[in-house]
């Protein structure tokens, strides 16, 4: 059996839904890797007693129990008091703790506040973990059978002592049974066309689960294979994800952490390819998710976005009469924008994107969600009219995502042959 | 009293890290608004005995309990099937689910999966919840004390079954006191320099709640008032934003959800002033977050992804001499950046970006996190160097946001004799 954990994040901003949690997706990616399961995350405001009493409840369940947040220096910071309340001990001063965090300050040029001390603060009987990338100090302590660690909420900070603190502690009970976490990703069918391929593996038996989930478009099948050793386990899980990519053929553009827009370049960088970008109403999305592959200068050269029509004819070359006579959100300016791009910027492939991404600029002919997607390549220029449903954000977001699958489709006909050619 | 809410998300896929809840942050805002405070966020993954346990430990603990996920066509759903064991009731077929399940497939001009005949089941003594955007129908029941809800995960699908559902079946509760949320955003200042301002407001008791939190070097301040009617609480809650603008001043861009691109799309639409952008390490981020905004195209008239330093001479004309004495990555470039796209897209104001976001491309001299961030204006160009910390992400969001707020601050120093000026 696994060792479970459970994830607790402290912060009123979080129940009352100003600010989303993402520290427990990360924690429970990380705890994965060590054959750590967590079997739930919990989130409570900024209250003193509902904080002792998920810590006090998560210990009970659970072999390590992560709480994040509530540490920093301010009156609504009440994790430290919380766990003291959990263990029923006193909050003591952290003299080594205390040094750091004045350090802290100085190596900014800054004197520290007052209200800082109180981060140096820990219950008796705990440990302080230094932090590396702010001032407060993180917390391990054993609560009934479980190992209990407090770390700041800020996300850089948290990561920085899940690597330097918590992974190192928590390798020991690592060994119990391993599990191999793997994703497969698809763009191009609906959740339900990919489960009918899959109904068999997503029988809830024996050792590997398999399950879908859906995103922007993107449908990922998540497969968790679990065995003694960490090689079976491993294996279990390569085998499925080869069984789920050959069903899924071309719907799958990757595994794992890869993104459409990574697939793609590393499609154009194997085929010393370079790539530009005309957009209007993704407003720089496109290019923004082809940049945020680290590399992606190798073949991603830059683009133009063309808001205004004046910039869709001087920078891409639009000719006036197509915008005149089709309007800014047609086939016509599509195409023209990508054929301008990929001239202009001196690109093998280019993408376009115009539409109408709303919530308002809807007309009966041209509604919200109409976008054309384009793509030119050293051979032609093609064009795709789509419809999508959903608020701004996500029509922006099908609109790049399936301009992006435009390119894959187009690399994955490219033959083998052309690889090579500049 | 307020009526209090859990909300139980469901997936794997969540507890597993592999997608991050955002569902519940919405709906606790959402709640709210009608005076029904979160207590607390829980997530557990697709297992029927947790799912279950999760439901019968929130229905004791609060007066609304809804869950998201798990409704779903695959042998991986399992809500339903949670909820039935919770109530200890049989799941009875749904005739009319059936059919809208069956004419949402007609519309797509598809044939029903088989397998999607399960959504329309539903445990006994509850009541089907139509979905207007998918497949997946709700579920409304009463569990001892608590009002009972299952949704879809699927954001729109969860959102569309809110309004048209939840929303009017939970005014009912809304009565019993009345809470006021406010947010006011910062930027320019760090979290307990601002906490430091605003110590006595932070104080824990009272009828008003003031925390701060932090993300992306945005600084929330977050305010909740509480009393027995909603105009009393919002008066509360006003007044105390207008003192914390006060004390912060020029630190301050917005409130509630407006976002340093959106405010600063006021300031531009109010002055009849046009911007466009020059992004490198970005890579059109910026762009991104200005066209985030819905009625950007009032002042934002497009801009330029220069990766390549070609492109940063071709398309905004950066002097090959300032790129070969300088580098791409200096003081000069970002200069000639913010000045060259002022002028090639005939703008009011420029911004200009470039720098190192990583994790490669550093060195001695110019470290991973050196961004240089411009401004161009009728005037003059003015540049400023920036050291960031972070991942690659992180290192990219400060930068955008630190132009953005380079332009606010542009824009805050002009006159307001200015403001009608072309």
């Amino acid at each position: 059996m696994n060792a479970q954990a459970v994830i607790i994040s402290v912060g009123t901003e979080l129940t009352n839904g100003m600010t989303v949690d993402t520290n427990s997706a990360v924690l429970s990616r990380r705890l994965a890797e060590l054959g750590i399961v967590t079997v739930s995350h919990v989130t409570v405001g900024d209250d003193v007693d509902r904080i002792a009493a998920a810590i006090t409840a998560a210990a009970a369940d659970a072999d390590v129990v992560i709480v994040t947040g509530g540490l920093g220096p301010t009156a609504d910071d009440l994790t430290r008091q919380a766990l003291a309340k959990a263990m029923d001990a006193d909050l003591v001063l952290d003299e080594a703790s205390l040094a750091e965090i004045q350090q802290f300050f100085q190596r900014l040029g800054r004197v520290m506040n007052q209200s800082n001390r109180v981060q140096a603060m820990r219950p008796e009987g705990t440990e302080a973990l230094a932090n590396p990338e702010g001032t407060a100090p993180g917390v391990f302590a054993r609560l009934r059978k479980a190992l209990v660690f407090l770390t700041p909420g800020v996300p850089p900070e948290m990561e920085a002592m899940l690597d330097r603190h918590l992974l190192p502690r928590l390798s020991a009970l690592a060994g119990r049974g391993r599990l191999a976490f793997r994703a497969v990703r698809a763009f191009g069918a609906g959740e339900s066309d990919i489960a009918a391929k899959l109904a068999d593996l997503m029988r809830r038996d024996g050792n590997v689960l398999v399950g879908t989930t859906v995103g922007a478009g993107v449908v990922s099948v998540n497969v968790t294979a679990q065995a003694v050793h960490q090689d079976l386990a491993d294996r279990i899980a390569d085998e499925t994800v080869n069984e789920i990519c050959r069903r899924l053929g071309r719907w799958v553009y990757g595994t794992g952490d890869e993104t459409l827009a990574g697939a793609v370049g590393g499609m154009l960088r194997r085929r010393h390819a370079t790539l530009s970008v005309a957009e209007s109403c993704t407003g720089g999305l496109l290019a923004q998710l082809v940049t945020d592959v680290s590399g992606a200068s190798d073949y991603f050269v830059g683009g133009a976005i063309c808001y205004s029509n004046r910039i869709k004819q001087d920078v891409v070359g639009v000719p006036a009469k197509v915008l005149q006579t089709h309007g800014a959100v047609s086939e016509q300016t599509a195409q023209a924008m990508a054929r301008g791009a990929r001239e202009r910027f001196e690109t093998t492939y280019a993408l376009a994107i115009t539409g109408i991404a709303g919530p308002a600029g809807g007309t009966e002919t041209k509604p919200v969600g109409l976008v054309y997607t384009a793509i030119a390549t050293p051979g032609q220029t093609r064009v795709q009219e789509n419809y999508f449903h959903g608020d701004r954000t996500t029509i922006r977001m099908r609109s790049a995502l399936t301009a992006l699958n435009m390119l894959r489709q187009e690399l994955t006909d490219t033959p083998d042959s052309q690889e090579l050619a500049p």
